[in-house]
């Protein structure tokens, strides 16, 4: 199988994989009380040059639906783009975490949330109306789920209104990494300098195992999420071994150096797509996901010739979705543009 | 640190950390798509000789909260034992995935349910009668908390008034390989053949990483699992280390092996014990738990001396739990041993 | 005050109130196991034409989450308007009912959804896609919250298209009799027979103190309310006062005569600011409810001369809401027209 | 029917009745922005002699289980007596309204939790361990469910355990006018005084339709109740006939009164009860409830002779509860006991 329709597909990066071995041996507090969590504690804090609470979880599921119930009561809503990974693809875990707050969709080009249209949206909410939901918290995907990359003044421009309303901003990190990549910028810059207050920081789509973490640049608001990680299963007994693939991943910024190839070969799929011709993209191509309308007969024939990725359906007839990885090679990226071209030049 | 503490200090079975690398090469579809969960869910249905439903996830909690809400309604009523790690170790998670159910305690001698008292509980229950929350399911350790076991007679005894009242048995199996290992019985005689339902099966506290599984006797209890994993953030995406970790697990008796090696640790400290001056035992010792009062002396000498075990003050003073696990060494039950001698010769 | 704000504000038709006194002697058995709540339920299967099942509440709030909650899983979706008064104005009771299920909107003109509208936003659901919450029941408000009235031809292509996706539909009616009044036809017309599975019924918007009920037109879904409406609290000990207001409420066409007469007010009010100078209205007046756009100085005026009314300032500047009650008198209506006249010929 | 069955059989007092007539001419602002409502706030306040927040409701469990919840995070416990109408007789509200709080019984005698119980059950609760639920709250029912009255000492004693764990106290006070006739001390003393900081305030029990209150000594504990109770569908929009039971419950000591009146009629009965042979009480008689052990017999002859009450068989066989109301005559007391003689006296 060559590769395109997942991050996730891919297998863990060999330096994640041999940290497991590396805190494997002998006994060791479990639940957190460890060596190696209290350094990642430590280590995060070092990355975004500021004191921080992290809480290391499996899914970005989790670490969304966790930081999110930190901060919306269950009468509480989160403004979010209406594509965004928490409002369309996880079965509702954020409802279930904060007991059933509602998602209000902000729409915006390319995936992505715009400050007028936050500040719009918040304008109507009614807060202190108590036949309506009351405004918990602003969340956006960073890089988006259109494959684009918010700057730190798009970000600032969000966490202003927010902060106007009395809310705190959530970023979903699952995809961090590409968007550092891109910005060149710090984690911090990026993060809590811009206005980010919660931070679900991700590292399995770009080589960890299964490796998360929920981050509170605001500790005030971190009071409750220990318990409610536990609660929701998700306080790992053996916590070592997920701690370990988060310091690996963020020593000697393998992190950042991953994604930086990842978006690489997601440019160089981009740049060869948009050249083909009936080909087209749909969004800028700002981290490691391509998002590309191509004749059906191309689509069909890149499947036989046993390329795999995901169909966007509901996007339209020939559009796809593209996502390089840390593993993407060049020449998988330089065979899938060859394919493409002997269906599109016939076309 | 010489751990006594809990089975969860322990770090990873060798073959379960190698099966980690077997699955690492290449792409793999997400989610449990994957050919390693394939395998499992046979291998599993192999083990227990019948058609099943395995859900892998990361802890023990995930996977009881997860059973206990397919068949609890947000209504309903959980009997368990009071000590039930579902009802006093995790936090509310019963309570958080059914949507809000109550968990009944009955009480009973050394960590167990008794049929009878199950049915005496169930008789008052008010079946239909709108005030009262409505019974859902019955759940019992295995092994129990207070390191007992129930033999398949017991088990079905329960069952057979659950299934009196309608309802389903839930079993928390985070150490049924210990209860296996003491009863030399089939995996099968344990659980549904003496009415288990639904199984909560562990292998973390047994070797694995971070590795359970839901598992499910009746396939219609498992109709809503996979949106409630989802949701509650527990679908792994590289799910074949998950399920690889299982895998392993249940590859040639590993299991089984590790879990007889951990009671015969645990069978050695307890005769130990039980010989020493001013030592009893609590409960009879049939896994790998040991319950024991030992004077207060010789448990500050033990910890001097680097020993670490938990006590257990609610059950008054001078109570431990001493826990023993794969890989505790012979060497280190006679260790312990020699030490509380020395403290207790002299009392 | 002369009330045009909102029907809520009237207060109870005297021969509502006057049943209170009727069923007011003596003991009488609670929680529903009273004569007059007997008796009730039989009523309303004679006005439906059918067996039902039927639980009073105090508030449409309660039975429209009851109603959702017996449909629709917590992983779950119900497809409505976005203005919906569930979606709205309920503050997510349904999503608090439901254990956090989503409220997925489908916009459509004057407040109505359309058939091929649900149509297209079930065939992009996922059903069996584990990622996405999983559709539940769709929802309709007879009348709208525009004012508009469904013909039973439009809700039976609605619900057509719920069936065809193996959902069932339910109806908020907290303003039913106005639509009824409207539509000419039979409850059981306008209800089931169009294809309607569960109503919330609503009686306190057209002359009761506090009265509504969760009414179910297949049994087998109103299995588990009984225990849901009792853990919401909404299960009235000395119900029959509640029943007892339904009862006189269905008495003689009583709610059917009540509703016509504010139909009838809300018509002369649309006809007359129709023909007033820079004045409109923004949805057809099908039911008691009347949207017009009006200058902003004969709101002002018409406010200082002591009428009452909703500013819709969503909706833009100078809409405002306008609805008509069973007690609205023809002369508040000319009184409001004139003095609203007298503003708009000076503009 | 001569109901000893309970005080929510009776009908409503006539004052209360009365006042819903008293209200209704005219227009209100509807959601409780009326004048009877802001009238019924200072009434309360008055009569509690202290500053407050009151939310109307119509059921006592709405009442308890909206100011749990605004006590009680979803992974927290609320202390309570095993057979509490919170924990025993609401189908799990609390836990529906907490979003999964656990309910800890604390076995008392007399249906009356001890502060020194409370106080053992706090030290084991594992403030701070993240495996545990965290306490929430402590309940106390006043009167109690088996009929007997906290004296003011006694509440403090339990609120001063409370205040030292840093919980606060919750009171469900469905017959608090029962025990306040008992005890002859002010609202305050029996309440806040004691250190009781949140009150579920009961009336329909004493001769109310339908109407209950969250009462708040502490502001700041009332500041989500508002959202919830909205949630919970229990904002009734004709709050005016809500607060004017409230209002004529309290007008001229009607309360006290027709608390004093049942409480006379149960100390009646009990005296009476005492001196037939073969029947002895279970509790103290303190309020307007008898808990009491007669033949069998006696029960059955009764029966036939048309006095209804309730058989309370898990107390095993012959005990009964008999409830008096505001509205039972002292010849039907008088009738019950002639009637229980003429069995006792054959035995």
């Amino acid at each position: 199988m060559i590769n395109f329709a997942s991050d996730n597909l891919s297998g863990a990066a060999p330096r994640i994989l041999a940290a497991l071995e590396a805190v494997d041996a002998g006994a060791a507090m479990p639940y957190g009380e460890d060596e190696v969590t209290a350094r990642l504690e430590r280590r995060f804090a070092e990355v975004f040059e500021t004191d921080l609470a992290a809480f290391p979880v499996v899914t970005g599921t989790a670490a969304n639906a966790l930081t999110l119930a930190a901060m919306t009561p269950p009468y509480g809503a989160v403004y979010c783009h209406p594509e965004a990974h928490i409002n369309a693809e996880e079965c509702g875990a954020p409802e279930f975490y904060t007991g059933g707050a509602k998602l209000v969709g902000v729409p915006g080009a390319h995936g992505k949330l715009a400050a007028a249209d936050v500040a719009a949206a918040l304008a109507h909410a009614g807060v202190g109306f108590v036949h309506h939901v009351q405004p918990g918290a602003v969340s956006l995907t960073q890089a988006s789920d259109a494959g684009t990359v918010y700057t730190p003044e798009e970000v600032a421009a969000i966490a202003e209104v927010a902060r106007a309303h009395g809310l705190a901003v959530q970023m979903d990190g699952a995809r961090l990494a590409n968007a550092l990549a891109r910005l060149g910028c710090t984690p911090a810059e990026a993060t809590w300098k811009a206005g980010v207050d919660v931070l679900a920081f991700g590292a399995t789509k770009n080589g960890a195992l299964a490796a998360e973490a929920a981050v509170f640049f605001r500790p005030e608001l971190a009071r409750e999420v220990a318990y409610r990680r536990k609660r929701g299963g998700h306080l790992i007994s053996k916590m070592r071994y997920l701690s370990a693939q988060l310091e690996a991943y963020l020593q000697d910024d393998l992190w950042l150096a991953d994604a930086r190839h990842a978006n690489a070969q997601a440019a160089r799929l981009a740049e060869g797509l948009a050249a083909l011709p009936g080909c087209a993209l749909l969004h800028p191509v700002e981290g490691n996901e391509v998002f590309a309308r191509l004749p059906e007969a191309a689509l069909d024939g890149l499947e036989a010739a046993g390329f795999v990725f995901y169909r966007w359906r509901e996007a339209g007839p020939g559009v796809v979705r593209l996502v390089a990885s840390f593993d993407t090679r060049p020449q998988d990226v330089d065979a899938f543009l060859a394919e493409a071209a002997r269906h599109c030049a016939g076309g």
